[in-house]
């Protein structure tokens, strides 16, 4: 049998990430590769308590068949905590639980592109959302981030330009993989450009919590007086990624073609994660948890900034970061960066090299990027020390 | 803002059965409209165990990200588990965890099919995956399903006239909604049609190991020489459909395309109920458990299938069924279904009309299907009772 797959997947490739992992699997490489929360940062005595008392007080309830749009006391407790503590949804804002933020760009791109529209993205950006849209067979534009976010200039030109453009893309805070958070100036910009030419925001938020210094800036979606922001938030970051739930804000028009799409994905999210998450956060004191993550990564990003400069400077430079769990380095403009990360494997070290991250495959970047959040300190201090030998040489 | 949406969910809607299942909530209603494992069917104690021993032991396993293709070790369980029980399963093949068997047809969707693409199907058919395959803009052709399976010979016709047809969907054992199993013979020449035209079938098993009754037949799937047939299995209906954990066995090239889109989707299947349901299958004796279910469903079906036996003969016929979860009704062809439906929720009883599974608006039935696993006895007695009400007046 000779398969014939559609054209939206003919292309599609797993991402450059998930092979780089292959080699980060290796025990003997230091990973510098990954995204996964701190194995300290789990409440997992909490989760152990409450699912037990869950399953001995109300097993049917987290084992059975439940409703696509989500537990309606977690869709209740996020819709109140996000008003509250982030100005974020309105009246006219419906909320719906999803298996992780991630499906949340896949129920989106669906409800909203045709193939052959367009996204405007950060560039760099997040690959599993790229690839999201790549997989609806989008087209890719990306706009430029600077220290203070993407472009404005570069983004109305796009939107100018691209007629078929429906949605902007962007991460506002610890942008995945640059670190760069958004202005509130260009939070601003970026939300009446979209306003002006008619296009849809999508806002990802995994990181927003996980700020260890400076002010907390608002969020995108609290501007939407117009309705024209989705906003995407998650907690894989602040509870467990493993268990995928994540939530979508947006129009209710918007949410109601989601619910539609997600009925036929999934039914519905994992409903025992779900009570398991709002119990944590309802009966326990969740922003106690948030001040303990936020001290974690301030150490570990603390301690991995250090290294770097001690390590990498002159010859590799990288942006400082208020919060998040990734760097982004740039080497000098005569290196390849490929290269670099194909040597730094060989070096036993895994980074992730910036094209991974970029909105189409010409785009040139001489940036890599490194995750402190998963490796222990000894791992971070092995692995940088590696790099910076290697930039010693350069 | 006016809101414009992707054309392939254009024309979407919230299921029928979902608007049924608002009457279904009002209390004072018999529900026979739902399709959720009784409440006695979950393993709860042997589950709460599972759980309380991982998050002791390995809570970081359970909580942290995982890869797209599925736990490793409920990977190679079910891989020799369908191998040794259904002979389903060869080199040429791979396994894929999915959130929920209907994931699967999501992703095989998104994988095969292009917008205007045909599917043919059972008709009626479960509409769950229906919707899915709507939900990429395929065309749906329907081949009717006799007290044996599908008309062979509709299906040879549909095969013929449609050269944009990528795939046969079929319910084998125990059709949602039909309750019919299809014989052996009808196996084999659903397996030989969609190889001599060169399509792929999909096999959705989820209740096939509920027969309460007669001999077990072999999987499509079982036939799979030439590598044409995708297998969909799932616990939602023999552990825990809230769990959503379902798995698809196809030929490599299939599931790698699928992996792809899944990542892009909700990176991996909530890995703490992986873990469970690997527990549950390999340390507790699985096949006893399976045996306890049956013994549930052949009592309740029984049950069901004498109420109606002593409430709706003659006005009203019903197909005798081998296991399952669905009853599927037959009104005089005078009667409009979806009017008897709607009298019989205000007569405090729900049931589904047929039109909501059939393959398209214009084709004709005269049939609902009643659930029999959700309800009490209690509530059968008194629903079947009202619907006999109905019956003598008809």
């Amino acid at each position: 049998m000779e398969y014939v797959f559609s054209d939206r997947v003919q292309s599609l490739k797993p991402s450059a990430i998930r092979e780089i992992f292959k080699y980060a699997a290796d025990p003997t490489v230091v990973s510098l590769s990954a995204g996964n929360p701190a194995p300290e940062a789990f409440p997992t005595k909490e989760i152990a308590e409450i699912s037990a008392k869950l399953l001995s007080e109300n097993p049917i309830a987290a084992l059975q068949y439940s409703i696509t749009e989500g537990y309606a006391p977690l869709k209740a407790t996020l819709t109140e905590y996000m008003k509250k503590n982030h100005n974020v949804g309105t009246d006219d804002d419906d909320i719906l639980i999803t298996s992780g933020a991630q499906q949340i760009m896949d129920l989106a791109s669906k409800s909203i592109l045709n193939e052959g529209d367009v996204v405007i993205c950060e560039n760099p950006s997040f690959i599993g959302s790229l690839n999201t849209f790549r997989s609806y067979n989008a087209r890719l534009v990306g706009v430029p981030v600077e220290k203070d976010g993407m472009n404005t200039e570069k983004l109305e030109e796009a939107l100018k330009n691209e007629p078929r453009a429906k949605f902007i893309y962007t991460i506002p805070n610890f942008q995945n993989p640059s670190g760069v958070t958004m202005s509130l100036e260009k939070r601003k910009a970026v939300y009446e450009l979209a306003k002006k030419y008619g296009v849809l925001i999508i806002e990802d938020n995994p990181y927003g919590d996980l700020r260890f210094r400076g002010e907390f800036l608002p969020c995108i979606k609290s501007f939407d007086t117009e309705g024209i922001v989705i906003y995407s938030g998650s907690f894989s970051k602040v509870i467990s990624p493993g268990m995928r739930v994540g939530y979508a804000i947006a129009p209710k028009p918007i949410i109601q073609k989601m619910v539609v799409c997600k009925q036929g994905q999934d039914v519905h999210t994992n409903i025992w994660s779900q009570i398991v998450c709002n119990e944590f956060i309802t009966k326990y004191d969740f922003d106690a948890h948030l001040a303990k993550l936020r001290e974690i990564y301030r150490k570990k990003a603390g301690l991995a900034m250090d290294l770097l400069d001690e390590h990498l400077a002159p010859n590799i430079t990288y942006n400082k970061i208020d919060g998040g769990l990734f760097i982004w380095c740039d080497l000098p403009e005569y290196v390849d960066v490929a290269s670099f990360c194909m040597d730094a494997v060989k070096n036993k070290v895994c980074v992730v090299p910036g094209t991974a991250f970029m909105a189409n495959p010409e785009d040139v970047t001489h940036s890599f990027r490194i995750n402190f959040s998963t490796p222990t300190d000894e791992q971070l201090k092995k692995g940088i020390e590696i790099l910076g030998q290697m930039a010693k040489k350069l």
